[in-house]
C-alpha cells in the first residue's frame, strides 16, 4: 500500500517495480563492495584503482538513489536494507580481508557483466510496462557498461 | 595478515581493531536505513526529514570511510560487505514499507542512541591503545550527538 | 509557415507540434500556479511549501524552455502567450487570494496528476511520429512523476 | 484578508497595494512576451537578440517576484494567474507565429515604453502612501529604462 | 568628538546619529536572540525554523553592520557593547531555556513588529536630516517587513 | 579483435558500430570545419558567429567523444583518425581561405541537415539492435537540431 | 540629439543630465588618481594604502559606468573623454612623480570631500526631475562616504 | 529540563554544561567588542586592523555557535543574551566612542589572554566529565591563543 | 628620482621608461574611448559592439595597470593622469555625442594600428635596453593585434 | 587576400605565416591521434594514459586555436581541414584499432619529438621575422617538451 | 625571547617547543624530498606517483606551517632554515639525481616511518605538557599514517 | 644520465642546466626564508609583512617547480634537497629567532636583489643557449622585479 497514486496500471507497475528494486538491490551491493575494495586493495596499481573504485561507487550510489525514487514515484516502496541485499543481490561475493589489484580488476569485470546482464533484461521487461522507467534503466546501464570497459581494458 | 606495518603493539591493535570495526559496521548500517527512510517517509513533515535523512547519511558515509580507512592504516582489514552488516550492526532494525515521518524520528532517535553509547565505549576503549583513533572517533561522535539532538528537538 | 525545415514528415510535424504545444501550454500554467502559491501560502508548512514550489517553478519554467524550443527545432512555432495559457491550459484553475498550506498540497496533487497524464498521453502520440521529441517528453515526465510523489506524500 | 498585519494606513495599504499589483501583472506579461520572442523570432540578428531577451525575462521575473512578495509583506494578497495577466496587463499584444528580428526590436521598446510610464505614476502614487515600496518600484524602473535604451540604441 | 568630518549640519547630524544607533541596538538584539532561539527551540517544526532564524541572524548581522558604518561616515561613533542592547533594545526580552517551536513564531512576529514601527520612525526622522541614511534604513526596512510576513505566514 | 566483451550479440553489434562509426567521423568533421570557420569567417556578424562556431565545435567534440566510448564500450575500436575523416565524412567541404559571414551560415544549414539526416538513419538502425546506443544516439540529435535551427532563424 | 526617447521632460532631462555628466567626470578622474597613486606610492603603509586605493579604482569605475549608461537611458549621451576629465573634473590636481604614503591619505581625503560635496548638490538636484537618478546617486555617494572615513580614520 | 537526553551522567553533565556556558558568553561577548573596535578604530594602522578584527569577530561567532550547540546537545540549554553577556562575560570592558589603533591592540590582548584562561580551565574540567566537548573546547583554544599571538606580535 | 634601485643602466632605463610611459598613455587611452564608445553607440550591431568594447576596456586597463608596475619596478614613476593622457596619446580623438555602430568598427581599426605600430617600435626599442620588460611589451602586442583583427573582420 | 591588414613586411608575414600554418597542422594531428589512442588504448596503465592523453589534446586543441587565431591576424588565412592534416602532417601515422599501452608511450614519444623539432625550427625562422609570433611559438614549446618528458619518464 | 607571553609553565613550554620544532624540521625535510622526488622520478608509475607525492609536499607543507605558527603562540620561535633542516632532520637522505618508482616507494615508506615514529614520541611528550598542541600534533599524525598506508599498499 | 633526451645540442644542455640549477636553489631558499620570517616576524608592520610573505613564499614555490620540471625536460636532474640549498644558495643569510618588521623589509630586499642579479645573470646566458629556457627565466625574473619593488616603496 502507498501514499502515491500510480500512473500505471497494476500489472505494469508490478513488473516495473520488479525491475526497480532489483536494480536498486544490485546498486547498492555495488556501491558496497566498491568501497570494501577501495579500502582493502594492494598492489603495483593500488593508487590508480583506489581513485577508479571511487567512481564505480559515485556512480553506484546516484543510480541507486535514481531507481529507488522511481519505485515511490510509481506507487510501490523501495527495500535498500542491509539484510536485503545480503540476500538477494545478484552481485558476485567478495572476500573479506585485502585484496590484489588483479584480483580487484577480476572481480570487478565480473560484476559488472552479471549486474548488466540483469540490467538488459530489466531494460526490455519495462518496455511496454513503462517506458519512463526504461529511459532511466537504459541512462544507467549506458554508464555502468562504459565503466565496465574501462575494468577489461586494463586486463592487459 | 596485512601490507601495512602497523605502528601500534599486537594487543593494542587488536583493541583498536575491533573499536574501528564496530563504529564501520554501525555507521554502513546507519548510512543504509537513512536512505531507505529518505525514500519510504510520508506524513506532513516530509520534506524537511527527506533533507535532514540526506545529511544523516552524507555524515555516515563520511565517517564510515574515515574509520575504514584508518582501519587500513594500523594494519588490519575492513570489512563493509552487506552480509556483514545484516550480521553484526547495533543499530535497531528498521520494516520494510512505507514508513510515517513520526516514526522515522523515533527510529532515528532510537539509531543513534543505540550508536552513540557503542562510539562512547570505543572511545575509552582506544583512549590508551591509539590517541591517533580515539581523536578520530571523538569527532565522529561529536557530530553524531548534534544530529541525535537534531532528530529529539522534532519530537515536539 | 517557418523558416525552419522539419526533418519530419508533415503528418509527423504535426502530430509532434500539436504534443508539443500542448505541453508547453501545461508547463507556463504550472509556473505560473507555481508562483502565486509560492506568494500566497500560509500556515505551519509555510516555508517548506514556499521554498518546494519554487522547485515546482523552476523546473516547469526549465521544460517549458526546452518543449517551445523543440518545437521551432521541427519547423513549427510555439504559443506561450498569456491568453493562450488562460485558455489552453488543462492545468485546474487556482482561486486568487490567500491559500492555506493543505490547500496548496492538494492543489498541486491535482495539478501535476493532470498534467502527467496528458503528458502520458503525448508520449504515446509522439512513439512513432518522432522518437527524438519523445525522449523529451519522457524524461521531463520523469521529473513531473518525482515531484508529485513529493506533494502526495506530504498528504500525511 | 490576510494573515499579515500591515504597517501601514488602510489608504496607504490600498494605493499601495494597487501600485504593486499593476507592476506585478505587467512584469509577468513582460516574461512570458520575452520568452515567446525569444522562440520565435528570426532573422539576421537572431542570436543577438535570442540572448538579450533572455536577459529581459530574467529581469522581469526576479522583478515580478519581489513586486509580489512585497505585497504580501504589506498585508494583501498578490494574483499573477495567466487570467489575470491576460485581462489586466498593459502590455501590447505580440502575434502568435514566427516574428522578424526588426519587428521584435520595434514591439519590445513599445512594451517598454508602456511599462515604464505605468511604473512612473506608480513611483508618484507610493511617493507618500509608503517609502519602501517607492524605493522597489524605483529600481525596477532603473533596470527597464536601461534595458528599453538597449532596444532603442538598436533601431539604427 | 570624532575623526571624521561629517557632510552633515550639526542638527542633522544628531537626528541621523540617533536614528542611527538605535537602528544599531535593535538589530544586534536581533541577532542575538535569533542565535538564542536558534538554539533552545523544539517542536514539530525544529528544522525549519532553525534553518529561518539562521537567515534572521545573518540579516540582522549585516543590518548592523551598515548601519553602525554609517554613523562613523557621518561624524559619529556607534554603541554596539552587551551592556548597550541590554539597556536601550526595543525588542521584546526572551526567557532563558528551551522554547517551543510555536512560541518562537509568536516572539518573533512580535520582534518585527517592534523593530519595523521603530525604523518607520527612523525613515520619517532622516527624511530630510540626510536622504543618504535614510535610503539605507528603507532597504534594511525592507528586508525586515519580508521576513515578518514568513513567520506571520506560519501561524496557520 | 577487441579486449571488450560485447553484451550484444555479433549481428547487432555490428549494425551498432556501423552507426557509431558513421557518427563519430561526422561528429568530427564538424569539429573541425567548425573550427575552421571560426577562424576565417569574416562579415557585419563576424562577432556572433565566432562565438555560436565554438558552440558547434564544443557540442561535435563532446558527441563525439561520447560515441567513441560507446563503441568500445559495445567491443569495437573507434576509427577518429585525419584521413579517416577525410575519406568517410558525409559534411559537404569548405573552402580554404577567408568564407564570408552569410556564406557561414549556408554552409553550416547544409552540414547540420546532412548530419542530422543520417544521425536519423541510424536511430532507426539501432532501435532493435542496441536500445543503450540508440538512446545515445537520440540525445545527440536533439541537440543538432536544435542548433541547425539557429543558423536557420539566421537567414532572415 | 539621441536615439533614446527620454521619459523626462526637456527641463528635468536637462538639469538630470548635467548631474550625471559632472558625476560622470569626477569619478572617471578620481579612478584616474586612484591607479596614478596605487602606482607612485611608497612609505611604510605601502602595500595596506596600494591596496586600498585599488578598492577607489573599483568603486570608482563601476559608478562611472552607472552614471554614464543611466545618461544615455534618459536619453543624452555621456563625455568621458580624457580631454574632458582633464578640463571639467573638480577633483584635486595630483602632482607627477613618486608620493609618500601620508601625503597619499591627505591627498585622497580631499578628492573624497570635494566630490561627496559636488554629489550632495547633485542629489539635491534631481530630487524633483528624476528620482530615479537620485536613488543611483544616492547609493554611490554612500559608499564615497565610507570609502571618505576609510581615509580620514588613517590620519591617526 | 531539556528535550534532549544526555549521554552523560547528571554530574558530568553539569560540570560540562558550566564550561561549555561561560565559553559561550566570552565567545559572544568577544564577538561584539570586535566589532565594537572594528567600528570605532582610527590611527595609521587602522585598515589593517579593521580586517583583523573581523577575523576575530568571524572566529568567535562560529566557535559560540559550536559551544551553544554542544551545549544543547548534552541536554542543557545555552544562554546567550545580551544581559547574559553583559553580567557574565569575563571579557574586559571597552569604553564607548572612537578608539587609538594601539588601544585596541593592548584591549585585544587582555581580552584574548583572559578567555585563554578561562578556556584552559575548562580544558581541565572537562577531561573526565566529557572528552568530546573537551576535544572542542581544546580546538577552539588553538584558534584563539593563534590569533592572540598575531595581536601580541603587533606590539613592536 | 625613485625609491626603487634600478637593475638597469641609466640609458637602458631612460629607454625602457620611455617605451613605458608612451604604452601606459596609449593604452589608457584606449579605455577611455573604448568606454565612450560601449555608451554612446547605436545602430543595429549596437549589442555585439557593446559587449566587444567592454574586452576592449578590460585588456587596456590590465595591460596599462601592467607597464605602469613594470616602471616603478625599473626605477621610474608612471604617469597616467588625464592630463597627461590628453595632452601625449597617440590614439585618434573620438568625438562626444552619440556614434554609429559602423564608425565606431572604422575608429576602433584606426586606433589600434596607431596603438600597435607605437608598440612594435617599444618592442624593438627594448630589444638590448631591457630583454624582461620587452617580453611584457611582446605579449600586450600580441593580444592588441588579436583585437584588432576581431574589428578588420566586422568590415564586412 | 585578407581583411585583416598585416602589421609585418610581405615577406616577414610570408616566412611567419608558413611557420604558424606548419604548426596547426601539427597540433591538430596531435589533438586526434591523442583522442584516438585516449579511445582505443588497452593494458596494465589503461587508466594514467587514458588521462594523461586528454591532457595532450586539451594543451593540443588550445595551441592550434592560438596559432590559427594568430595567423588571422597577422593577415593570412589557417587550413585546419581534415584533409589538409591527412595531408601535411608531420606527425607518426597511428594504426586503426585497439592499441596497447606500451605502444603508446612508444608512439607519443615518437609523435612529440618530431614536432618539437619542427618547432624549433618554427622559432628559429620567425626570430627576426615577427618577435610576437616567436613568443607564442615559444610558449607553446615549452609545454609540449613537459608533455615529452612525461612520456619519456614513464619508460621505465 | 619572545613578545609572545605563553601560557604554559616554562618547563611545559620546553617540551612543547622541542616536540614542535622537531615536527616542523621533519616535516620541512619530508616536503623538500618530496619535490625532489616528484622531479626526479621514472618508470612505468611515473604519472602516478608524480601526483602521489604532490599530496606529500602539500600535506607536508600545511602541516609545517601549522607546527610553526604554534610555537610562535606558545613564546617560542620556529627554525625552518635549509641549514637547520639539513643539520636535524630524521628524515632519511636521497640520493641526487634521477629514482626510480620503485625506489620512490621505499623510500617514502621509509620516511614516514621515520617521522611517525618520532610524532608518537611528540605526542607522548605533550600529553601533560599541552594538550592543545598534543591534539595538533594528534591530527597530523592520522594524516601522516593514512599516505603511509598508500604507500605501502603499493609495495604489492 | 637521463630518461630524457634533450632537444639541446650538449654544449648548449650543459649551460641551460646551470641556470636552472642555479635559479632552483635560490627560489628554493627564498621561499624557506620567506616562510622563516612569515613566522618570527613581529612589529607594528606585523600583519601586513606577515602576509606578504606568504605570497612570496608562494610565488618563489611555483617558479621553483617549473624550473625543476624544465630541467627535467631538457634531459638533466633537478637538485632540491635541503643540503644542496644549505650549500649553494646565493640568498643571505637570516638569523634564527624573533625578527623585527623593519629587518625583514631590509633582509628580504637583499635577498631580491641577489637573486635578481643572477636571473639577470642566466637570462644572458640562455639567450642563444635555449630560448625556451631564457622565456621561463624572463617570466620569473619579472615578477621577482614587481615583488623587490613592493618591499623597497617600503622603506618610507
Amino acid at each position: 500500500m502507498s501514499t502515491v497514486r500510480s500512473t500505471l496500471t497494476d500489472e505494469n507497475r508490478d513488473i516495473t517495480a520488479g525491475a526497480l528494486q532489483g536494480a536498486l538491490v544490485d546498486l547498492l551491493d555495488l556501491s558496497l563492495i566498491g568501497k570494501q575494495a577501495h579500502w582493502n586493495i594492494y598492489g603495483k596499481h593500488f593508487r590508480s584503482l583506489h581513485l577508479q573504485l571511487d567512481e564505480t561507487v559515485s556512480t553506484a550510489r546516484n543510480a541507486a538513489d535514481t531507481v529507488a525514487e522511481r519505485a515511490i514515484a510509481i506507487g510501490v516502496s523501495a527495500d535498500g536494507r542491509a539484510s536485503t541485499i545480503a540476500a538477494d543481490s545478484s552481485v558476485p561475493k567478495i572476500e573479506a580481508g585485502q585484496i590484489a589489484d588483479t584480483e580487484v580488476v577480476s572481480l570487478f569485470i565480473e560484476a559488472y557483466t552479471a549486474i548488466i546482464s540483469n540490467m538488459r533484461e530489466r531494460i526490455d521487461a519495462t518496455d511496454t510496462a513503462d517506458p519512463v522507467t526504461q529511459d532511466i534503466l537504459i541512462s544507467i546501464t549506458a554508464e555502468l557498461e562504459k565503466q565496465s570497459w574501462m575494468f577489461q581494458a586494463e586486463l592487459g
